[in-house]
């Protein structure tokens, strides 16, 4: 059994782990933290909870990190870390969701999240848990960086060809779009449904927290410069993400061939037949990420196709992978889940 | 030309305000009042706007009540009540969409709203807007109360029969559905897409501002006691609104040429068919309610259905109407609309 | 190990089933009958149990109905009243989702479904699969009838009213709401996305099949006459259905204590506290059935909100539970699920 | 007075531009063709048009060109190029929203429909019908071929960089999000809301008819070859497309000031400021099309975001805007219309 506290459970990221934690059969929770919903019964916030939980959201102050073997933060940036230190000091192995620990470098670090990282020194001893590129440094992470939901799904679609160097890696180009709840379980006007619903648009095209994140993981895997143009867009619909991206072949080589062999060993990675189309609800509640191939005819034009669910492979479910890997648990444990259709 | 002001034009009354009054041929727009965004340019919060206003808002200190015929609140509770006696002794008429003079009690007032009435005065004074009820009163008012989009469709569902004395008045079922929104376009966690979406749920079932406001109206078509239970819903759709009322007929009386006869000279009432269901996208955009009548077979059970948008029927657009027939215009100006569909 | 076998796999029932059963500890799946479909992969139709089933539709003629110990009809109304005399001979159980075994009546079935029953000796037979009301029945059951959405909605929010006879049985409305995927996975024109999104509609307000269904299982718990109003609407989601319920109450007794008392060993019916308002989506994907009172302030009248997942408590996960209850295995099992929220 | 007939009235182009000539000062609807439905009064078909049409559709057998001076076709491939030529022989003029007559090529027709054309005398005679482009042109043409709706409005982003020839013309992306509507009013099982709400997927990526339509229109403009990547993508919403389009800029030019040049006299082309997002909603019901222009930092790549109503600019709207041009009337009639938003 692994004893697991969770902090900021009160949003998005917190209730999907929640809903994975609970149903995992080597998991018991310690806490549950949430500041605003301090000493609220759970099922309170999360009606759809009631029967599976009696616990109380506690403050973070009262959290006894001591008690458990691992720690999540599904907080907002800056509160893991803040915190990070003082659980690790406490024993407990750490892992966060939000983009504290995601950039080696404390100064892009400052610049994208528009303030100074308050422990750096951790920056280098965080892990980045992408499983299918980082798993044997998961293995013995104290503290792990999960990774973004674009993060993930770019980088995965992109990997494959940068590792084998048969693309032009200054013209990446990843259109990528998510569900609503990417943004979060905050009240905010453009997310209501009656101004998101029935509607579309691109937003932050000029520089996106994720964009730095990509490039530095992409980088590790290639010498080469990396040119990355990133349009995030907003769909209406509560989960799903879908990438859609463009490279330029530099040699030829067959593409399905490559990921299929890339990926044949990852349990939470679908390489589709060529062609095909994945559909983002195919993956409604599940940690699976799809990955369809086309080749434009007579081209060197290639076009990935990637769906995952932002909540799970794109952020809680992508935790209890990591989760499993650090404590030695089957990988798959907790996560052998059948996507909700319709 | 009417001159006309509106204050509380950054949300849905408001905009939608402008939307009719922008393109309506006998009005011209003297200011748009909005707290929060003051100074801005409008089509800074409403793109859709680019190229049909270059106001800004203005703070409703520096509105200049004197410049114009008419002002229209479009604001949340409260502020029409301060407001409205500096108006009208500026010599301008006034339209209010909250709630601020429907109710005819101070007492009842301060019980459904929760504060003391700042005008009291004004209650008596004011008449209740509802055109098919109230016309001849409404062409001399110098402030109309604007009816809520749940009083509008439910007392024009049942008014037919209350003033034909054929039904059971302690009886009165009144089940309604309403698109999100109704709930104004303030930031609330329970209205973002991703909780709103792909749910549905009813709300507010123990008392609802509306419900007494229903009731003093229908009290006003019948010497009996109202009995009315009013249970509404959210519905995870933008706008429209739709009531299934229930009533139980004290008389042997064919409805539908009852009701066809009692709207006949409504520009914005349209009776069905017989039998059929009436569906709120038909009036999707237009100021048009919707009525069909249900007969059950052999009993005296009547299903009343009834459409409307929310945001026009249901506020806007009825205050355009009540504009229309307070400074002697054609009824129609401004609101011959077709619905959008799809 | 149960064996079962799937007739009417591609439909919404179909899918459903096989999204409980691949995961259900204690079952195997023999065949997955489609017509339609019959020989393509079914991963092919569903992408979404790519990796989880690597059989292909077969052929109804092709069923090795001998192969099982029990056949689960999804599908259209008439396939399981042609094929049930089959397989029961065959030597295995039957449940239908259909409505072809609901109605104990064969001229009621003919009047409601249009066409004369091909099986009506079988009528007297089927047990009605509502285990809250036939548990023991279902026990020893060869053929169920599994209930319709609406009537396991309707059905368990008036029973406890009945049972305790503290009702006016004349006067029961029923005004229910469901999400679009109850009308099947068919390609209607007034079912897509750009009929039915922003868009809220009652229908078969004259006579649902549904009606005579539930009045039938409602007779058996009263001695009373009953009057039922039923109208059914359709709501712009998925899944979920809402019932909102209207009682006149004989009796002057805390209706609350009476359903917490009444539901207390059920494993899939939560009665939430008094005054609450039940979201469809706290039940998206699970079998439970949630229930709140309202009763109105110095009246009479009691308010009952009821929601369930239309394809799992109102069809294949309350097929499941009837087969848990058939085979003697914990009813729970394969429905220990978390609603996926948001 | 223009006197139009329109064939094909029962989908969604026909009963879009239904709701704009309705309402145009100018115009008068001579017959309303639809094959299915012929013999129904349209209101029966589309309830939001009760008071505002009182004609039933008629065969179009039974159509009688020769009484009107303008035919738009809104049918499915096919029709237009089978009954042109009768009604260009009767005297009227033809405008036509299907494919039929936008390929020059017979062959490329051929290739891309399916089937071989049965009026090719009649390619080089059609005009294409963006006024844009082709003002001119359109003012005396007997036969306008409406462009498709992605044509529409990636022709119209692209259009100002081409035209200046200051990008790389081998590498344009183009990746599009459409509304639903965008499939036609047809029942197919894939754009049920069950299917197709809540989900994002791409579609045709290895070829979409539009594809050479936008090549062709393109090559006009330049001497260079272009090499076009396309990929469309459907979104859960009922109307709206978004076009995101990559570039890679060859010399040094403030693009911003290029489009508001290129458009400055256009009356339903918007540029809007510099690094802002257009939204989908923004032209909802509109014949609007939203320009606005991302330069990434230190690159020469340019991202080009555009919206359009796929029902209005992309289809009817820019019909009424062709036949406005060609009836010489003034180009904004009938479509001085203000989106609807929220």
């Amino acid at each position: 059994m692994v004893r697991v506290g969770i902090v900021g459970g009160s949003g998005y990221g917190g209730v999907e782990l929640l809903r994975l934690l609970l149903a995992h059969p080597q998991v018991e929770i310690g806490f549950v933290a949430g500041q605003r919903a301090a000493g609220d019964p759970i099922e309170q916030h999360f009606t759809h909870l009631r029967g599976w939980v009696d616990l109380s959201f506690c403050a973070l102050d009262d959290a006894r990190w001591d008690s458990v073997d691992l720690v999540i933060f599904a907080a907002p940036s800056g509160v893991a870390m803040q915190w990070a230190p003082v659980v690790l000091e406490a024993g407990a192995r750490v892992i966060d969701l939000s983009g504290d620990f995601r950039l080696v470098d404390a100064q892009s670090f400052a610049h994208w999240y528009g303030c100074e990282h308050s422990a750096p020194a951790l920056l280098q001893q965080a892990v980045y848990g992408l499983p299918e590129l980082n798993r044997q440094a998961i293995v013995a992470a104290a503290l792990v960086a999960n990774p973004g939901c674009y993060p993930t799904a770019i980088t995965l679609g992109f990997l494959p060809l940068l590792e084998a160097g048969i693309v032009d890696c200054t013209r990446l180009i990843a259109d990528a779009k998510s569900g609503i709840s990417g943004a979060g379980r905050n009240a905010h006007v453009h997310t209501q449904l009656s101004e998101s619903a029935d509607n579309f648009r691109a937003y932050a095209v000029a520089g996106h927290r994720h964009q730095p994140e990509i490039v530095q993981t992409l980088s590790h895997c290639t010498t080469d410069q990396i040119g990355l143009t990133f349009v995030p867009h907003l769909v209406p619909m509560i989960r799903g993400l879908h990438a859609t991206l463009y490279a330029e072949l530099s040699a030829d080589i067959d593409p399905q061939a490559l990921y299929e062999r890339r990926f044949a060993d990852e349990p939470f990675v679908d390489v589709m037949p060529a062609g095909t189309c994945p559909e983002t609800r195919s993956v409604r509640g599940v940690n699976t990420c799809r990955i369809a191939l086309q080749r434009l005819e007579q081209s060197n034009r290639l076009v990935i196709l990637v769906v995952e669910d932002n909540l799970v492979k794109g952020a809680a479910g992508q935790a209890v992978q990591n989760m499993n890997i650090m404590f030695g648990l089957d990988e798959r444990a907790g996560l052998n889940l059948i996507p909700l259709v319709p």
